[in-house]
């Protein structure tokens, strides 16, 4: 039987794993129902910015409040895995030039034609975990 | 430039990729804050099961309350992927015989060395839904 163990990850790897990766997952509650739905993102100044569509129902669920993104990976067959989780106050991103800066991220919305709000998450809480086997 | 849309996926098609995958995630308040946790789960009848320890704070924060629980995948390359949601109430499992079922699904625990107490997500509400290339 294997044994594991979970390590916290620190904020310099949390930060390159946050720079790894195009999807991640934002909880939010939408007509009083929790909710967990994956989105793109990526990093403007340390923070995590979404892209969406005017009148999504996932932007008034999250602008000015508090609200986790998550990324993990694992691997199925070694039971081994990491996730790093941010939890910061959603804010839309307004000033012409914090959008022009967005807009350069090279950030392609997935779904819908005219994705063009911008949804900044400050992250102010950074924390990561690994499991691992401690068995080898 | 592409196009792409959304699509809502069936119940049926829930199910199956629900039954196609190991880790999930839940989402839970710890302390006052949202949180996004990876865990490893299996299904009993129709319903979400996950395995932890004694006193894992993951439990305390779900039990009795309506928690999201969420499974994705996507292709970064073509730039589609899906997720299924499942909203419900987390119960503790006790009653011996639920017990013993739990224990008949063959999860192993990730971390920690005495992952003895069952956490079920009831399956009071299931939604997919999937990205796709409009264009080819």
């Amino acid at each position: 039987m294997s044994a594991y163990g979970l390590e916290e990850i620190d904020g310099d790897e949390c930060d390159t794993l946050l720079r790894s990766q195009t999807v991640g997952r934002v909880g939010v509650d939408t007509g009083g129902r929790p909710a967990i739905l994956p989105v793109r993102y990526a990093l403007l100044d340390g923070d995590v910015v979404l892209r969406t569509a005017p009148g999504e129902k996932l932007v008034a669920a999250m602008l000015n409040r508090t609200v986790p993104f998550e990324i993990d990976d694992h691997d199925d067959a070694e039971h081994t895995g990491w996730s790093v989780l941010v939890v910061g106050r959603a804010e839309e991103v307004v000033h012409p030039d914090e959008v022009a800066r967005c807009k350069a991220l090279g950030l392609e919305p997935w779904a819908g034609e005219a994705r063009d709000r911008w949804v900044r998450i400050r992250a102010e809480h950074v924390t990561g975990r690994r499991v691992h086997r401690t068995d080898g």
